[in-house]
């Protein structure tokens, strides 16, 4: 099997770990985070960028490649990696998350998700057998199950319902694998993901049965979805307890640095998020003091980089004055030099919380992150 | 003086010629395109990038940048090569070209021209001394000084008129760097323009008086307008018989291959235009064998390069599926990668201009590439 996971290090205070994926196409350090490459791209930026800003591992929607070019296409083409120029370990989401939030129509049953593709309306079926072929045509490394995702809030029936659903489509998902494997494929793994919405036992039920299936990592599902902070964490707390510590578990949608290091605190070793880069195209970054609105006037003239503490391509290169004013031109160089720092900067956040699993002292880094951020340092626009 | 120009090799048999400019700021060899950063950025490119693509001078648009963010803000910055991060040199245009094709509103007359912003419908005025002034303020090598441009065709008055204009102008922006230097600023190269239309008459008789004055290098304007081509050659030619063989003599907004070819066949040094780019972004690129249309259906499957004779970044990482699959999905990356591959095509051309100038076999050169370009070899899609 070309996956492999190995638990390198657990921080003694907290349930924080370092470890490490081996993939077919190379390694990843955990903690990790993976800019998400939607439609192929990490919007605005070349798998070198990607590389030079840190990241080793990355996440692609395989709603919108499946739609366009289509997986045949992409593996025609010799698969995702060769397509897009990126030579390292790549997950793919089940698909289940665009189908439902992007495409309209959409009509859910055991079998699986009817819906009109948001591109030209026409009429598609996802099940949980397709989205696990649609992944192995696309050549990932890390598969992902397909999952029911329900509302927030949510009646305490139709999350019941979800999670059987989630659990059968688990199952069902599992099997197709061991179908392509035995014609030769399906060389990728499969992780489960664990369902519930915020309730506990909900989530504890869901994973009595899923944790007993022969999934080669776990991940959090329906969490950030709108409830308080305070309970995603409880939540995140619980299934990472409950989860087998051999396994890789992935935090889904999760991309603020703070959420990420109080996630990492609970035993989280992934992560994937549009928000930071999202964010840094629209004008606004994550520094290591702060939330940043760099495209604001106020920053016409000032000579400092984004962050003054970070060492990334951008804020070697650039002053804030620069990048505000290409924002103010609407010069499409200004998304991606806010984009290379975003990526640097979460990178960063990941990179800092192994080294601090890895010296023991999480506890302590978490404090001093936490603090650092809400400091507002270095925000204020300087003297002109 | 910081700017000096040396012609290094003249071909034998046609009026084409090898030099080197050396500005303060860096040399760069002749015959050059100039990339062209608007506003102080390339569109979609690092000065990394240029540097990468061959690029060792841009060309930066007084009009835009006085607005946005103001010469004064520029200046306050370090001056344009700072701000934007470019250290080699950079030519600005006089800003009369923009003034008089996006501003609203403009009225000309012998003091200068009245406008209104195109961005907040200020009015403002620019004349030959703030043309020169603005320059000096964004820290240029090679400014221009303003001149009138004149709709094509135009009556014989108006061309007169025109020339005449440009003439008292030209005087006016010498008188303005003079008193500059005498402050001890100016120290930019300045060009003079030549103007009259297509009527060769005219041409010459602005060039009598113009030649006579102590411009570092002269551009040729008012071409390329609309006019034929072979008659925007003829002027051309006719051009550079007049202009003395010591200065630079740069052909302003001629961007397409074949059009440089030709041009420096007939004693031009520098080019710039945004067509190449421009077209770069909308999906459309030059090769050596003519004209791409990457973002047309038909290359989906198309595994080759954009041309598989280039050794920029994007041809050596890319295909044309992947390039194809960006534009259908309106991905920024796209238009990196097309526009990288712009660059990098340009200067290739005049880069192996100069090399047959250098080797004495530059009417050879010519003839096979415009039948090269003419040849439409591997234009077609590629069996998938």
């Amino acid at each position: 099997m070309p996956f492999d996971f190995t638990l390198e290090h657990l921080d003694p205070q907290t349930a924080a770990r370092a470890g490490r994926l081996r993939c077919a196409h190379g390694e990843a350090l955990t903690p990790a985070f993976m800019p998400v490459g939607t439609a192929g791209s990490v919007k605005t930026l070349t798998p070198d960028e990607l590389r030079a800003a840190g990241a080793d591992i990355l996440l692609a929607n395989t709603y919108h490649l499946s739609l366009r070019p289509g997986e045949h296409t992409v593996r025609a083409l010799g698969g995702l990696h060769r397509f897009m120029g990126w030579s390292g370990p790549i997950l793919t989401d089940s698909g289940g998350f665009q189908v439902m939030s992007l495409s309209t129509l959409n009509r859910v049953t055991d079998n699986g998700v009817e819906f009109r593709s948001h591109l030209d309306g026409a009429k598609r079926m996802l099940t949980p057998e397709d989205a696990v072929r649609i992944q192995d045509d696309l050549g990932t490394d890390i598969a992902m199950s397909l999952d029911e995702l329900v509302e927030w809030p949510a009646e305490p029936e139709i999350v019941r319902r979800s999670v059987d659903r989630t659990l059968l489509w688990a199952r069902r998902g599992l099997e197709e694998r061991d179908r392509l494997r035995q014609q030769g494929r399906g060389a990728m793994a499969l992780f489960g993901i664990n369902q519930g919405s915020v309730v506990a036992d909900e989530r504890r039920r869901c994973f009595e049965t899923l944790g007993a299936m022969p999934f080669d990592g776990f991940a959090l599902g329906g969490l950030w979805v709108g409830e308080e902070r305070s309970l995603g964490l409880d939540r995140v707390e619980e299934d990472c307890a409950m989860f087998p510590s051999d396994r890789p578990r992935y935090l889904m949608g999760v991309g603020h640095p703070v959420d990420l290091v109080e996630a990492i605190g609970r035993g989280v070793d992934l992560f994937d998020c549009v928000l930071p880069t999202r964010n840094a195209r629209r004008g606004t970054v994550f520094i290591s003091s702060g939330r940043l609105v760099v495209k604001n006037a106020a920053y016409a003239r000032d000579t400092r980089p984004l962050d003054p503490e970070c060492d990334c391509y951008t804020c070697q290169k650039f002053t804030r004055a620069y990048l505000r004013h290409l924002f103010a031109a609407g010069e499409l160089l200004a998304m991606r030099l806010t984009s290379i720092h975003a990526v640097h900067h979460m990178v960063q956040v990941v990179r800092r919380a192994r080294e601090a699993v890895l010296a023991g002292r999480y506890a302590a880094f978490r404090a001093a992150f936490v603090e650092r951020f809400a400091s507002g340092e270095a925000l204020a626009p300087s003297p002109a």
